[in-house]
């Protein structure tokens, strides 16, 4: 079979796994979780042969130390993701609940009722524990996944998937909810994306190279970010600090996600009492930082911010530093150059606070607080399959329910249409 | 400047445009869209001059008497029109509004609040009134609109559009809230549906091959349906005069909707009494009836159905007729050969009526009802922009929320991440 026939199966597959899913109950799929958790347990030292010889090929075809360590599986993180899969299976389920309800003039009752998305496409790269949360959180919503991981994780990716598969046999989970890729060719991602009527949503996840690819060939919906490129605005009512604590949270406290940030942008007013204290603390941090003409003349240290920095999403100890004239010139600066995902203002002043999470058209504004908390376990979603800066279906951290679709369960008495 | 030129300053502008509309009030959006009804009416007579151009074209290029029907404006389709603007106006705005509202245990405050989507591109057929419809519905949410209609009904949905401009322009309606394509170019289409960064949602409506030329071209996201393959299924357990009477109603009352059924489901336990009975009242009303065998050895008055039949929209006087053995097989065709639009279930049976709505995987289903309720106004949302059979965004009649997004506005008091 052509690679084409081979996805087009696995899609067939998957549509018909996902309708004997979606008649599974909470029970059922709580049960089946468990066994999987029990499984990935039991097959631990298998797991792990599979994942020494990844990291040996990673090795040999020279992968930094910092990739090699995304995608080692030491026994701290299958136990994490043990734990993760018993965490979605302390979770609500979504599926089956009632949005709404209410009666017409007529006597009909409209009833708006949660119902699985279907089949969903997981795109990913090195680290193999997507492998099962993700595989967990969609089983939990009833949708059946197709996996399609880095190839520098395929041995560890097999493994763990087919521990979840084995496990979940073991409580009749039906047969193809989980799917894994098992080719290398590159080609399989758009054949994939491209299986109208088959898959009803991917996801891809990784780097903002995948993650265009996967929409410049996609032909069905896409869920994703492509960067972070999130703010900081201290504002002249800003308790300066409180906006230190923060700016030195977002930025050093796990520099290489996508909800750090990248930029501080500082009301005239306070630029002086604020950048050399930020500077002081932010350089014993060993965060370089990068400043416009004005930020430079407070803190010379500084190196000179180019056009290019305010679009860069650094994922590194690096920080562009403005200062602005305004709350307005801040939300423009934002627009412009942020990448929508998750901007703070620091500011006392309650209109101005107001001004700012109006304007400023992110999924996810904060007043006060670290950018840092656009997650799904901080936002109390339980869980996170990935987070979106798309404006349909889903925005911010995505957890169970975005997981899920509606469907209007009518009920009559025979009423027509007049 | 070259169409690409053309449509990228009119996503620019309106990008421009839906950053202003978001910061107003529902107070100075109902007063843009009264001014809007004010000034159809005003110029009521320029646009029929329009139309008359528009029908003049149509009647010489040998255009149907139904699509010139569809093309026409008379003087109860302009006040129509204007109607359906005052409606608009008594709508509640959802922008703005919390969906919901938690505080986490760090005592960060998570709202979720309505945003509108952005900028919105309507691609459609024939219809002019669309172009008062779907304008007023995205400038009630703050969304800009590019409009792109038919070529036939172009000096139509110009006076049109033009009335909407004048009208808001003396509310201060942002500059560009409503464009309109004024080209015939058919690679305008193109364009607008590839204005990525620009363009937020595209909602197709007219005819399959529209909608799927469309899809195809998209970057963007799309929502739309393709077709409505609708059914009825009469179960055993059927009050048959309550069948009856919603097979006629779903069959007849406008076979030319999406709404309407194609095809009948019948069990065989009560196919001989109520297959001969719906025979004649339907075929009383005009309607050409094509049976599986079994259904013709009963009515051997019937057509012979092929396998293209019950997967055929008609949209007109002819129906489908499949005799089942039971609600399992029903839901198995419904799922095989429908497009997941709208399904009815006429049956008595408690539990029958459960397993249909459970597993027919529809945008509608119903118990003892007619399908034609698949409607915005029929379910009570005021307005519709558009039916959905897709799975994320919006599913089903699309109203005034469907138009909107959402983002995550979180306050703190300094909190930052362990």
């Amino acid at each position: 079979m052509s690679l084409h026939d081979d996805m087009v199966l696995m899609g067939d597959q998957a549509v018909a796994a996902s309708r004997a899913l979606a008649r599974l109950s909470s029970r059922r799929k709580n049960l089946i979780l468990e066994a999987m958790a029990e499984e990935l347990n039991a097959r631990r030292e298998a797991i792990k042969a599979a994942n020494a010889r990844d990291m040996e090929a990673g090795r040999q075809a020279g992968m930094s130390p910092a990739l090699l360590d995304r995608l080692l599986l030491s026994d701290a993180r299958i136990d994490s993701m043990i734990k993760g899969l018993r965490a979605v299976i302390g979770l609500k389920d979504p599926v089956g609940t009632k949005i709404s309800r209410w009666i017409r003039p007529n006597g009909l009752v409209i009833q708006k009722v949660r119902t699985p998305i279907g089949v969903i496409g997981i795109i990913y790269e090195s680290r193999p524990n997507v492998t099962a949360d993700a595989a967990s959180l969609c089983i939990k919503t009833s949708n059946a996944v197709i996996l399609r991981g880095g190839k520098e994780a395929m041995q560890s990716n097999l493994a763990i998937a087919e521990a979840m598969q084995a496990g979940g046999a073991r409580k009749d989970l039906p047969e193809h909810s989980i799917q894994l890729v098992a080719t290398t060719d590159r080609d399989a991602v758009r054949e994939l994306v491209q299986l109208e009527g088959r898959v009803d949503l991917v996801m891809p996840r990784g780097g903002e190279s995948l993650i265009r690819a996967v929409v410049e060939q996609a032909r069905v919906p896409v869920i994703k970010h492509f960067k972070g490129v999130c703010h900081v605005y201290v504002d002249e009512s800003a308790n300066l600090d409180m906006a230190l604590k923060i700016v030195e949270n977002a930025k050093c406290q796990r520099p290489g996600v996508c909800n750090a940030i990248e930029k501080v942008l500082v009301h005239e007013k306070v630029a002086t009492a604020f950048l050399p204290k930020m500077a002081d603390l932010l350089t014993a941090k060993k965060v370089e930082l990068r400043g416009d003409a004005a930020a430079r003349a407070i803190v010379p240290s500084m190196k000179e911010a180019t056009e290019e920095d305010w679009y860069a999403e650094y994922l590194d100890l690096i920080l562009g530093v403005r200062v602005v004239s305004s709350v307005q010139a801040a939300i423009e600066h934002i627009t412009k150059y942020g990448s929508h995902h998750s901007d703070s203002i620091i500011a006392e002043d309650k209109k101005t606070q107001d001004l700012f999470t109006e304007e400023v058209d992110s999924a996810a504004v904060y007043v006060n607080a670290s950018t840092r908390f656009t997650d799904g376990s901080e936002f109390g979603l339980g869980a996170e399959i990935g987070i979106s800066t798309d404006k349909l279906h889903a925005r911010g951290p995505m957890g169970l329910e975005e997981l899920t679709s509606y469907k209007y369960v009518v009920l009559g008495t025979g009423q027509v249409r007049e």
